[in-house]
């Protein structure tokens, strides 16, 4: 299959002057997300994006107008999300860039998407900025898809547009950004008039949407823009973002780029090919931190909260796509835990300042992104590591963790001791999917450790007494320390990565499941494995003979 | 790959006389079954079953003595499964037969053996028979998942029996039998402890398989047989099983099976291989039933009850394992509504009676057979048919669901119109996975939808009533049904059998999981896909490598 998507390294930095296929429009307290896909503009030129269909680029697109409606924008209270060509909302995902992808690219393609919607439900729940979705066309597979991460779902009635989901009969996968789990599970559609949707090409329009639940309100095109705009005021008129408030500019991310490293301020990535790793080195903040969220906005981007967050989000997203041979990601830090719990601290006494939160927010799904990589992550907890509140999360994250103990035998003037320190950041502020903080998560079914360890919130917590704690795997001495992180690692590069996937996806997600953990396990599982069946992908298949004027040709056994 | 398997039609029924595998021993209150693999007792003959691994036909006998315990053996009360070789409790799944079965047979000889295990969890839970496994041996993969399915496990404490999930390092798959959730969701190990227990290929065993909670308990070789009493004693003094009933044997199932038909007493099947679909009818009973729970035992297995459920059962299985081209499953019933309704009463006269209370149970394991089944589900409610209580489940079973308006407009004398009867069966007797009754999944997210359709209860519904009700899909009159019907089967037959698969699977269980839904969703799909990937199951792949000699040869590509 051709694919130069895994050659050319994919960018994830844009900005709304170089969009090819949104726009924002800021009126007041409501924001309009204008989709007009270029034809010409997708990732690979082996497709054209017609029809509102989309690739990565458009979606890398959209992500950036979502976090810039949340961070440059505390104004905006709705936004409404539209078609901005003739009687198309949005068409999905282009047919022929997944016919021509990887499997690789698709699943992480896939996987950035549900994010991506994930973060529209996420802005709507907690960030007092509701998105709607004004279908003022056909809006089919993931265009619907797009209208259901919305929290209302308004359809014009002209007789020709219809929400569908027309993945199963026509193209042979599934509706696998998020809208099986979606129809049922969030608009409470019956589940056989769900099967009768998602197997009728031709979709659902009219009254027959709104009765089955499939949409919230139709209105002829003479009003539709009025119902929109009711809706986005009334929708604007509840949240809790400030009038008045000055935004913060996400400034473009200053990085550097080499063969086996990527250089930010505070976050830096070393890739070892033989080992196949890449190690995150995250450096705790080197100056004063803001106190206040004033102060906070005031410091922008190059606050070490904010610009942290940001860099850590990048670099996973160059990781996935770009470097998809390097199987385990390390993280360790560089710095004083005092000033990472300082740092943090605003995030308590501001709660609810809105860049605050935002913040907050931000670095929940950034932590998020990590639980759902399909990475094996390692955790080293070294002298001079600053693994305190935020980035002790990262402790947490890891499906295995080494703290040394003791301290480094052959330095001269050796650093003290490794320190873990719990804040009240791991007892709350970044919950996972599963709606229960990793800590939690971690002591699942065994509510007396969790209460334990939740206890040991505020004191440096050496090996022995992390340990003790169970916050950490294995607590090797300096002795020891080289050779046993070596072998870990060399024997995770030796096993393979399939099998690794399937068995931390499993690992991480324990307790209860969640509409998000619905999505990235059961319909994301199930679609990465259709998405290896050749009655989708092999040469007669849906995806491949689809518009070739031929049928796809299927083995009917069934499993 | 070579594949008998799905060319020999595989026969589900046997007996303890002709086990090859297994033995019982019923001594009082305790049973002891013995597991000692015959290794030329294959299904197919191009691999040994050494060293107690299994494949298909050694978990078929295990399903015959589960069922024989709990229906031939009221009086016991706790079930030691144990191993019958020199220092081997079981070595798991037979590697290969793994490597050379069908894609179709892996997926659905998993789901069989999930099946068995779950159902030895449900005896522990509601049938007063704990499941204690005496590992004398080393638990290997799908040998210590058999162990995580009991309530206890015991481990013999030599020096070299350990319990193990090789498949990840060894196999590259996953131990896909419950293991992985099992081990952090029921035992509750800690998520990195289980990593590190899952990658290491000689396992663990003694105080750290304590200390990590893999195991309950153990004791070395001279008191592992007292431990083992001592457990098995304990927890069958607090059976409410009875102490002296007689049990019911289970005679053999009477079938006459043809080309394209397989008829039971009162179930039938028959094929249409054009359609891709079998057609089961389901005859009501034709006599007085029990109305007690010991007429019930006397009755026995000619019983309608339990005769229906047994039947249904076997015809599933059959169809699932040699009828892998039927990918649509239709549902019909004749009868009479009362008939059920009074047949089903004995459930609530004397709900705790044993053997009421084990046919019950039974059903609700059939019935969840049928939401996991790869199977499309379509039941189609017409005039003389008997959908009520116990089968009114196959109307709430099913994906896509026909009622006929009026009746049959060219018979001389129609029978009456068709009719759905909810009784209490509906209200709770037959919980599917996600610990919810059909009917509350139905309604999920809409209450009050969910309170007038239970209200309806007792009454018989004509098809503008069911359709009111919200209870059937679709309710065609004479003139459209034949067209509307077969239209629907034959766009079902026309459509990608992975891609309906996929479906399905997600729009059956919304709403909450459980560690049973997580096995069958999360679990299932990621280990679905990995038996698709080429480091499995690839020329280089770990299953055809394994024991040649030579490692695999991975793709080290990340998704």
């Amino acid at each position: 299959m051709a694919d130069t998507a895994t050659r050319t390294p994919i960018d994830f930095s844009t900005h709304p002057d170089r969009y090819r296929h949104w726009s924002i429009d800021v009126d007041g307290t409501i924001a309009t997300l204008t989709m007009a896909v270029d034809p010409e503009g997708g990732l690979r030129d082996d497709y054209e994006l017609k029809t509102n269909s989309y690739d990565l680029g458009v979606d890398i697109e959209l992500y950036d107008a979502v976090q810039r409606l949340r961070f440059e924008h505390p104004e905006v209270k709705a936004v409404v999300v539209t078609g901005g060509l003739d009687k198309i909302f949005c068409a999905g995902a282009n047919i022929k860039m997944l016919a021509g992808a990887t499997h690789e690219h698709k699943v992480n393609f896939c996987k950035f998407t549900n994010e991506t919607r994930n973060s529209i439900e996420d802005a709507t729940a907690h960030s007092g900025q509701t998105w709607i979705a004004a279908v003022n066309g056909t809006a089919a597979g993931g265009g619907y898809e797009l209208a259901l991460a919305c929290d209302e779902i308004l359809l014009i009635d002209d007789r020709s547009s219809a929400v569908s989901l027309p993945e199963v009969p026509l193209l042979a996968v599934l509706p696998g950004t998020g809208g099986l789990t979606r129809v049922v599970d969030k608009r409470f559609v019956r589940r056989d008039l769900a099967d009768a949707f998602a197997t009728r090409n031709e979709g659902v329009r009219g009254q027959t949407a709104v009765d089955w639940n499939l949409v919230d309100a139709i209105a002829p095109a003479s009003s539709f823009a009025e119902l929109v705009a009711g809706r986005a005021n009334a929708r604007a008129a509840s949240s809790d973002r400030p009038d008045a408030a000055a935004g913060v500019e996400l400034t473009p991310l200053e990085v550097s780029i080499t063969d086996d490293r990527l250089a930010y301020s505070n976050v830096t990535v070393d890739v070892d090919r033989g080992l196949g790793t890449a190690t995150f080195t995250i450096a705790g903040p080197g100056t004063t931190q803001p106190a206040t969220g004033e102060a906070l906005v005031a410091a922008g981007t190059d606050g070490w909260l904010f610009a942290t967050a940001r860099e850590l989000d990048a670099a996973i997203l160059h990781l996935r796509f770009n470097e998809t041979e390097i199987g385990t990601w390390v993280f360790r830090t560089i710095g004083s835990p005092d000033a990472v719990a300082t740092a943090e601290d605003v995030c308590a006494a501001e709660p609810d300042h809105w860049f605050v939160r935002e913040v907050r927010l931000f670095w929940a799904r950034v932590l998020k992104r990590l639980d759902v990589s399909a990475r094996t992550l390692v955790t080293l907890v070294e002298p001079g590591s600053c693994f305190a509140g935020v980035l002790a999360e990262l402790v947490l994250v890891a499906d295995r963790s080494f703290m040394l103990e003791g301290t480094w035998e052959d330095h001269d003037e050796p650093p003290p001791p490794a320190t873990i320190r719990l804040t009240a950041a791991n007892g709350g502020w970044f919950p996972m999917s599963n709606h229960l903080t990793r800590l939690r998560t971690r002591f699942w079914g065994r509510d007396e450790s969790y209460v334990a360890a939740s206890g040991l919130a505020g004191k440096d917590l050496v090996a022995a007494d992390a340990l003790a704690a169970e916050l950490v795997t294995f607590t090797p001495d300096d002795l020891d320390w080289d050779d046993e992180v070596r072998l870990m690692l060399e024997e995770r590069n030796s096993f393979s990565p399939d099998a690794l996937t399937g068995m931390e996806a499993n690992y991480r997600f324990v307790g209860p499941e969640t509409m998000e953990t619905k999505i990235f396990s059961r319909l994301t599982a199930w679609q990465n494995w259709i998405f290896q069946r050749p009655n989708a992908v092999g040469p007669d298949g849906a995806l491949q003979r689809f518009g070739s004027g031929s049928r796809p040709d299927y083995d009917h056994r069934r499993v």
